[in-house]
């Protein structure tokens, strides 16, 4: 007797991104409803499954959704809005303006909706998000048919949209309640930094998250003032002072990680905090490059953001894949460094664990939600192929992507987004574009 | 009276790359057989000629078509066939025993179609090779209309190709005269490198470039372990050598130049040699990084390379402008340095330039070859637009390609290649991938 399914994907090679990082070649996947009931040989799966619906195709792959795990997305607005320029003075002179000026509930919502197509098209089927008004985030990511953990972040300092301490965290409380439990939607505290939060604040954010058992977002030893920074007011290196306050384990995602010594990858490794590697950003803005392989040797989980896109400047994470594997060979003058089967495990499976998803997503196994990618290896940067991980590590790009399934939606089919009228939503960014380069807030005359 | 033109290329913005780097906004070019008659504004332009066809489109931009100025083209074949391992495992268990089993006329024209497959659909129109059975590589390249300075590779030691010097040379000469004069195809002189060709072959080589005037091609301070065998042999660092062996000219394009002294770069400067960076080459197989930041400010002209796919993984040019780019700005400690305009003149005219190619191509200007590409802005990841240069180098992919333009023939329309048929050029590949997987020279086995 057969079971009946919604979907069998079919595909000349399926990698599950399990425990034995297994490759099955002429594969396919049983998923119903929001779950893969069940992966292995096309053989098997046929045999035992009838379905509504065969996904399949010739000369293609299908690999877990990629996993983006630090982003401002709503960002995507000020793509190039200012390049090739200091650090201060781009943030002083150009994004803090832009954003003081322009953002609202919905500027973040269009901003959203253009931020997740964009992902959703390169393979990326979570995100982790910190950034302002989170719950217009939330109503964009879910209306796309995203997943995603969202964050507002929380300052010292007031900004559009908080003015005091009691006021972030009302909202960040608020914003839990409202979404926790939601399928897609995972809310998580985000207290933006160091240099930006004083340890009270820290530790009432750690509170926050043991309150709601929910996940912990934070930029981390981004950029070598930063850390000087805080040596001057506590006396401490970053980690040893943010686990000083109780404040590091399992929960904390920690972005950038660029100006580390080893006795704090040491102290990352032991509490099992989750980071993200946002090489592309660090190399943009000139930040530095994090210490990946020691972070690595040392058994911190390490995984990719694309940061936002005015310092990227695009949300791919193929690329910060590519980028960061061959980056590291060079770093740490080791060409069997950073390979390719890692750098796939870093973007998959980690990047869930780490954000506290690892039950729910980043693997196609048994009882795993259904989010994963097929990409066609028929292209001629992809030919001929004779190992499928380096293929997707080195060559594959955005463009290969042709069907993405989000907790068992198909989101991409045939490389356009079935849940939301793509020229639409370039029309409102195109709009909001005008009305952003032709204010007197605008920096510089676009060319 | 209108003057008749065979195209007229309009577009949102062109960008001539000219000496005053113009941005011209409604922007469109008239071309005429193999030549650019005129570039201005759109209604300059149309009030002045009449075209038998009109290239348009909207949301879209006109760039010169970019340079590739370092490939070994028909290594596509050998595209991920050993990732990720020490460079002497890679070179001497699998790439070298790989091209003395497999390489032959026929191979290098079946590789070479899908190489410039591959660069014409990522916007590149020149490529500068360094391989073996050129003569195959040039029928194969003008087949597919594609430009290209070809050279066979020329070493102190025997090949499949030839065995000994003067055979290198009998070949090399017999190419060069073949083949100069043509309109595509420009043969230069190749001599490898300086560990694995003698001053007495490097001579030989500058006086043949003389004597034809044709272009060099040579490796140069790509690895550490080079420039100190250099050391040991001549007790000069490479360039000096060089140098000493009065072998340095505007003639020639030195690939690599990772590790150089000041001194080194400052005679590159002086000499006017031309550089070609292969930044996600050198960082794969972990060579190091050249210091182009250096270069740039001491003038010397440095261009982008790919190198082969078998160390890349693909032949993309933009990815090339927009990991350098990025990279210099932490490398250098400046993240002003690399701008976009600079990668992008980088890749187009002074690609050209550098291959002696300067009066034909890299730029949109009246009089040089209708080389260019048409890439279309309407994509999730280019909106909003804000600053075209920053869009071409930092967020542009292949995939927005959609028109490619080679000495006035259009070779690429609605992103597809005209001049020969795709799936045939892959089936091809895929067929020699089986030989080459299944064989017992095969080093590993493919997944």
């Amino acid at each position: 007797m057969m079971q009946s399914v919604d979907y069998i994907i079919h595909a000349d090679y399926v990698l599950p991104m399990d425990e034995r990082l297994t490759v099955i070649k002429d594969g396919a996947i049983a998923v119903k409803g929001t779950q893969i009931l069940e992966v292995g040989t096309s053989e098997g799966i046929f045999r035992k499954y009838a379905s509504r619906a065969i996904i399949s195709g010739r000369e293609n792959v299908v690999f877990p959704g990629l996993i983006n795990t630090h982003t401002h997305a709503a960002m995507v607005y000020f793509r190039g809005i200012a390049d090739d320029l200091p650090l201060r003075e781009w943030l002083e002179n150009h994004v803090w303006p832009a954003e003081n000026r322009w953002l609202s509930p919905g500027f973040i919502s269009d901003a959203v909706e253009l931020a997740c197509l964009e992902m959703l098209k390169g393979g990326v089927t979570t995100y982790n998000d910190m950034y302002f008004y989170e719950d217009a985030a939330a109503e964009a990511t879910k209306k796309v048919g995203m997943r995603a953990v969202l964050g507002a972040g929380i300052l010292d300092f007031p900004t559009k949209s908080a003015s005091t301490a009691d006021e972030y965290f009302a909202n960040a409380e608020s914003f839990i309640k409202d979404w926790k439990g939601d399928n897609l939607i995972t809310p998580c505290i985000a207290p933006h930094a160091l240099y930006t939060c004083g340890p009270e604040t820290l530790k009432r954010a750690r509170h926050v998250a043991d309150t709601y058992d929910v996940p912990i977002h934070i930029h981390l030893s981004e950029t070598r003032w930063e850390v000087e920074e805080i040596r001057k007011r506590y006396s401490m290196m970053p980690v040893e002072y943010l686990d000083s306050l109780g404040f590091l384990d399992e929960r904390v995602l920690a972005a950038h990680c660029v100006w580390l010594t080893d006795p704090e990858i040491k102290i990352l490794a032991q509490k099992g905090v989750g980071v993200s590697h946002c090489i592309e950003s660090n190399l943009k803005l000139s930040s530095g490059i994090a210490p990946v392989v020691s972070m690595l040797k040392a058994g911190v989980k390490v995984t990719f953001g694309t940061d936002g896109a005015a310092s990227n400047n695009d949300l791919n994470i193929l690329s910060e894949m590519s980028t960061a594997a061959k980056l590291h060979k060079a770093y740490s003058e080791d060409p069997t460094a950073l390979d390719a089967k890692t750098a796939l495990l870093m973007a998959t499976r980690w990047g869930a664990e780490v954000l506290g998803l690892g039950r729910a997503t980043g693997s196609i196994e048994e009882g795993r939600a259904a989010d994963l990618v097929m990409a066609n290896l028929n292209k001629p940067h992809l030919t001929p192929m004779y190992n499928i991980y380096s293929h997707i590590v080195y060559s594959m790009r955005p463009s290969d992507v042709e069907m993405v399934m989000v907790d068992g939606r198909v989101v991409v089919n045939d490389g356009k987004l079935t849940t939301a009228d793509e020229s639409e939503i370039l029309y409102k960014a195109k709009e909001w574009c005008k009305k952003i380069s032709t204010s007197p807030f605008f920096p510089q005359g676009p060319y």
